[in-house]
């Protein structure tokens, strides 16, 4: 603790992201990256970018992008904000909807990071439990509140909740914001950007770092009402105007713009998630039902973090949390079938 | 207002960038970007970046790009932080240093974007008049409190502080950050960062938008104490694990290495601004002294206001500010020399 910062800074418990190892040979399962590339339209579309207009600021609104964003799913650019990945536009949605007198709901098991914002921002939160099966009961969530976060399909478990439920949420809380994280809703859950135009208090955000491939460029989205864009677009304006750069908005534009690639991929991942669950089940090992490109699995034999080292010690790294509930569970990103090969016989020596 | 916002949010008066304008033929002198283009290395290190690696995430710390500022400047990564452009780093330095029982100062004329963060955060803060030639006086910051902000070269006048009025400052005030906002530092001032081995209350901040030529890329830098880096680290981590893409921790790591291009770059542009006043003076302006890739006129005859819309409808674009002291004065940015012919052959018929 120095006596220049400011008070609240030393009890920020920040949050630690998944490793990016230096090493190149890495099985890498651990951060939910799609095995796959992103799509050759976005590579283009940024190739087109590189160049001597750097020099000048990029749109700070970034319009390219949300129009790309209402054009694909059916609603207005006014519906839209964009970000610097969907991190940061959680962040936003936090300080700028949030900070109530009723503290914010969100599950025992979810996003490590919603902890966080609410050390940044001084919220006061209430954490609801997960059913024995890990999954959200939505009952669970009538109590008094200043908002409802978690993320659909959830992390690290994989489990998605249906709109009929989401809806009972929406419907329950009308003064209260409920905002779905959909970062893995591709793999096999149904978005609830569907159901914004009939939910003021409903708001949606996506990450373009997993289905569509591009970790590496940090873009999010938020859809929702524009009354509730129009808070984002405001602590934004008092933040930062240009938080996209030009080679982010022009290819997320144009990832958003290749559908064909996009369902590709997710397809394949699907498939392979498919592959993946069998083989696990058939080593013994427990597998919730995922609709995301990882799976949360447990071997009733078998200490998870002794088999995180074990795999590490070949080359493959997965995710384990240390936190109490699911202290017995791997979070494995599904890879390439190749990659996917590589974990199965390792953990089968294991 | 609407009822699902946090209650600051009504209260928030965001920051008003300078027009990003569409249409391509604009003479674009309102905005302090570079004439000239980025450093060809940089383009080539994007380069090397734009393929689908993409798919991964960034280095959350960007140390490829701490360890080329350390190697610049000659101090430590320790005690470097990057950002999703300047402006990122500021609010986190506001938010994390700023918030204290005492008013943070900060000059009546300068980034208008300080008084936003200070509405962001709900941080106190004290203006103090520059002096009648537009310099801040040092004596006058000789008051409670809770950290000094203000550019050097300052904006939106171009005036510099020399080192030694910036050690009075640190000397005086112990107890407090004083934050030198260096964003046109490289145009004719002396970086602060040779001070910030001597004085654990300093920290400098920087942009690669100006004498860098990157504002399309979105990165900037603070120096200072480890102490100091460690609060900003602290925030970044409780708001977004990586605000840099991969390209541009790239680019910008070869824009500091290739320091030919920059220096050679940053002449051009100093000869050009020798120019600029001589043209503007000869025109029957006033031109405040200045240190940076800006000048900043005002006419003894003219009204600023008018000045500037009818250079816009000859397709020039300069910055004017409706604030009170300053409102008779016009914020022009050093083009290449066309440009600035350009500029000059609009004002001199008007």
């Amino acid at each position: 603790m120095s006596k220049f910062w400011s008070p609240f800074v030393k009890d920020l418990v920040p949050y630690v992201p998944g490793e990016q190892p230096k090493l190149a040979k890495l099985v890498k399962l651990n951060t939910n990256e799609n095995p796959y590339g992103p799509s050759p339209k976005a590579i283009e579309a940024m190739q087109a970018e590189l160049n001597d207009n750097l020099r000048l600021y990029p749109d700070p609104s970034g319009e390219r992008l949300k129009q790309a964003v209402a054009d694909y799913y059916g609603v207005q650019p006014a519906q839209v904000f964009v970000g610097n990945g969907s991190d940061e536009v959680l962040a936003h949605a936090f300080h700028g909807l949030f900070q109530h007198d009723k503290p914010l709901l969100f599950p025992d098991i979810s996003y490590s990071f919603y902890p966080v914002y609410c050390g940044l921002y001084g919220i006061a939160s209430e954490q609801i439990a997960l059913d024995p099966q890990f999954q959200i009961r939505v009952e669970d969530y009538a109590r008094p509140n200043g908002g409802i976060v978690f993320p659909n399909p959830n992390a690290p478990t994989g489990c998605v909740l249906a709109l009929e439920a989401i809806e009972q949420l929406l419907t329950a809380n009308p003064d209260s914001v409920v905002l779905v994280d959909e970062a893995y809703i591709d793999f096999g859950g149904q978005s609830a950007i569907a159901l914004v135009d009939k939910y003021p208090n409903l708001l949606v955000t996506q990450t373009l770092s997993k289905s569509r491939s591009l970790a590496g460029l940090r873009v999010g989205i938020a859809v929702g009402h524009p009354e509730l864009i129009e808070a984002l677009e405001r602590i934004k304006n008092s933040f930062n105007s240009y938080p996209l750069d030009r080679m982010a908005i022009a290819g997320a534009a144009a990832a958003f713009e290749d559908r064909a690639y996009f369902e590709q991929t997710c397809r394949q991942v699907i498939e392979s998630r498919d592959a993946v669950v069998a083989g696990l089940e058939g080593l013994g090992f427990e597998v919730l039902p995922s609709a995301a490109n990882f799976v949360f699995a447990s071997h009733p034999g078998k200490d998870a973090a002794t088999l995180a080292a074990g795999l590490r010690e070949q080359g493959v790294i997965v995710r384990h949390f240390k936190q109490q509930r699911i202290a017995q569970f791997l979070r494995i990103s599904i890879g390439t079938p190749e990659q996917n090969q590589a974990l199965l016989d390792a953990l089968s020596g294991l």
